[in-house]
């Protein structure tokens, strides 16, 4: 009988719809998408007795074990908050008291001050927010295929994400490789406050390069020095170099940012069976204990400096050694690493995330997985929200569509409907006949407007339609999407003096030289 | 960092694994799959008190405004048992005490015999299985696109759902148009119980296909009458003609199920916004509704007689009419519905769906929508589980193993692993210098072979790996599959005396002219 009455509904005028929006590639603006609350309790993967056993286990590595030290800054704060620090082997060991009482003094939640204000963020609690993907060397679209990222790369991406408001933050989109390391903070950060007056990034790539990037966010948010120290803008991402140990680079990030009071997000990347035990508990306690290391370093340089505890714990393929995503692996430990991050009260970061070698079924599903145990794990700062694929070496432009249609999905999945008399519409069911249908009822009439989520991407016209209109899947209807979305793309405002502050700035550093990325 | 560390990762000697095993294309037996329990707490969409309001509302429905009720047995039945008939509407209204009375009889769990005993599926409480894609009247793959469906299609669907040990359950895969309608249920059913020993369906054709199909059912389980009638073997599903009305098949195969012991599933296919009210409450009240005139009548006919509760309750596009699936609001109403059947202890049927018209990464996303929905909503028996394309009106070979390799990511989510001081693995973390790695430690070697899920489909190549070897997306990938997989098929054991029985039987009935599908 299910056939039949869905046959019978196809057969229906379905001429437009849909597929006839994802055509005309509009992105559709949806204020309720700003501001995301997640309604539903975070699924858990573990007991309350076990995320003890992890969080146990991960103090006694700090204390025991402790994490190597590459920078002698870094060493130096942690010796003078009393930690015990060898510098022949630079390991820092750390007593429990001393991590959670610096863990202790992160604030629980962190607002992120945007020029137009409808842009802010706030992280921790139910709130979730997304970003688009960061890092990625190479770019790609179906028709150009893979190549080293570029500007006008970077650019496009920012385009799109200030073109869906379901994407809140910007991650470094794709690297621009055809701009000298030492300018690309530079553009990088120019190109992202020009384009958008969302949440802009921030690479820890030396001390220079970091104030650089701050001063032109400051100067975009039109902040004094001294305000913008106590107003988080940007965020960066601190990952340690698993197993145990933080780099140079990285504790610079973490001393300049917490100094800056900008937020960072603390996340140790920990592939199972690689660079961490090859069970989950041992790579959730191993992971553990570097998000603590990092985040108490942070408190230690100021205490309240905004922090959220990334988790990043995925599993590698063992009989190659290849690194995997959205396994049910993953699942697993973004559910665990949920409930670690609300042990200490910290914003919680995840990722959607995916090995695919192309924007097709495998990404998607893949991506779902994360998307599911991001979300449903209590996420509220997502990364590469959008457009990562093969593992994060690529930012595709496909897949950057297909993203904003899970995403948006899951946006209206988080929005909660009115539950009253009106809503379980008795008298509407007392006015049809058996058999029948409500298309025509006032109740129907009064709300089939905003009823449900229309899709961006999603093709739901009948077969014989689509295959008429050129049968095109999903990809390349993404592909089109994507270009006419770039097409129609107007950047935000921003005061003509500020961008001549900006340049100046800019021409200065460029005279100057740029940053030295080793410092 | 991240992007680095993955690059060096994904540099290694990535010549095997997933994608390896995805080109032989050998189904990966594993019993683990055979016996799922969700070890998860269900997620719940609405609150206690709205949970109760919905079904106060269903009440009220089913008292004061009624079902129509098609057939003259079912109306004597329900008059028998205390309802209020109307004879000249065929409207049967039911009082609370006696609707919940009947449905109080149901079994919380059913246990289906199958002939061999590892194939045995529990439906209830935690118990989770997977059913194959049932109903469509077209098949594809992306070699030979889209035609009606055939026997030689069922069969090879057939062969499939046999194939993978996380396939627990057969829906009729596809509707063999090439076998004159009087004929098909013994066709089928022949071909279920010869290419496979999971459990069969049987379509509510008529009183004499019912029988036709249950006798062959019973001979294969080498069962006599009584026994048969005691030992639940099979099942079907009961939709509603939505809104509230049962039709007189669906009534004769109520009455016939119950006589006869065996499974069926009341499921009200509400599209909210056509058949059902617009706003989920409502929609939801009128499944609710449905579902238990369904159930009661069932238990009318035989108290204890074993039914699952059906949640079909999905959206159309307001703005052409086209239905949709896996979208937010099908999410929201399969974690509802699986509050609903708990309210009544009831075992919980959802399904894996979309309306995608190609393997896509539509079909992809939309079909995790659904899963992620059924699954976390609780659901014991996942119908469509494998196979679904088009919103029903295609079976995809392809599609078929895309849900198979996303029901084993599920099967393998559902696996809890130990959780001790080895699990903690503190003892490999000592071994390991910081920035090293585990791949050769003993912790590591003792459980690399089994630590992780396995693809089927997902290629996890590096990117030039994986270009070299001809680039195939997803859906090509799973083209090569389920050919590999059919050309390896083997059937299960039917002993040979036990198959000339089916074989008389059927030559009987095909002699007097088959069933009168009317009936």
């Amino acid at each position: 009988m299910t056939a039949e009455r869905l046959r019978e509904r196809r057969r229906g005028g379905r001429r437009t719809g849909g597929a006839a929006r994802a055509g005309a590639g509009k992105p559709m603006a949806n204020p309720a998408f700003r501001r995301l609350s997640n309604p539903y309790a975070p699924i858990e993967q573990y007991s309350a007795d076990q995320i003890e056993a992890i969080h146990d286990t991960s103090l006694t590595i700090l204390r025991e074990i402790g994490i190597r030290v590459l920078s002698d800054q870094a060493r130096q704060i942690y010796r003078a908050a009393g930690a015990d620090v060898d510098e022949a082997t630079k390991h820092v060991r750390i007593e429990a008291a001393l991590v959670l009482d610096a863990v202790g003094r992160a604030p629980t939640q962190v607002t992120l001050r945007t020029r137009n204000p409808v842009r802010q963020v706030t992280a921790g609690g139910k709130a979730l927010a997304f970003a688009t993907v960061g890092g990625p060397p190479n770019v790609s679209d179906i028709e150009n295929g893979r190549r080293p990222g570029t500007l006008a790369a970077f650019r496009d991406l920012a385009r799109l994400a200030q073109s869906f408001d379901v994407i809140h933050l910007l991650n470094p989109m794709v690297e621009p490789m055809d701009v000298a390391p030492p300018f690309r903070h530079l553009r990088m950060t120019r190109t992202m406050v020009t384009q958008s007056d969302k949440v802009p990034f921030v690479y820890c790539r030396g001390i220079q390069a970091v104030a650089d990037a701050l001063d032109i966010i400051r100067l975009a948010n039109g902040l004094t020095e001294e305000l913008f120290t106590r107003t988080p803008c940007c965020f960066t991402v601190v990952n340690a170099n698993s197993p145990l140990q933080l780099d140079d680079l990285m504790c610079k990030g973490i001393i300049e940012f917490a100094r800056r009071g900008q937020l960072m997000i603390l996340t140790p990347f920990t592939l199972a069976g690689a660079m961490a035990p090859i069970t989950l508990p041992g790579a959730l306690a191993q992971q553990n204990a570097e998000a603590l290391a990092g985040i108490a370093l942070a408190q230690m340089v100021r205490p309240g400096t905004p922090v959220a505890y990334g988790g990043f714990t995925s599993n590698v393929d063992m009989k190659s050694g290849a690194p995997a995503f959205g396994t049910p692996e993953y699942v697993k430990a973004a559910f665990a690493s949920g409930q670690l991050a609300r042990r200490y009260r910290l914003p919680f970061r995840s990722s959607n995330v995916n090995a695919s070698n192309a924007p097709d079924a495998q990404a998607a599903y893949e991506s779902q997985m994360a998307l599911w145990g991001a979300i449903m794990g209590g996420c509220n700062l997502l990364m590469h929200g959008a457009g990562w694929l093969e593992g994060g070496l690529t930012a595709s432009f496909e897949k950057f569509i297909i993203d904003v249609e899970m995403l948006q999905m899951f946006a209206a999945l988080m929005q909660t409907e009115s539950f009253d008399d009106d809503a379980l519409a008795l008298s509407a069911v007392r006015e049809i006949e058996p058999g029948g249908h409500y298309f025509g009822t006032r109740h129907t009439l009064a709300r089939y407007e905003t009823a449900f989520y229309a899709p961006l991407l999603s093709d739901w016209r009948n077969f014989e339609t689509w295959q008429e209109s050129g049968a095109l899947d999903a990809t390349r209807r993404a592909n089109r999407i994507y270009k006419q979305t770039l097409a129609d793309f107007e950047p935000p405002a921003l005061d003509a003096s500020i961008l001549g502050e900006i340049d100046d700035l800019i021409a200065r550093r460029e005279s100057e030289g740029g940053a030295d990325l080793e410092r």
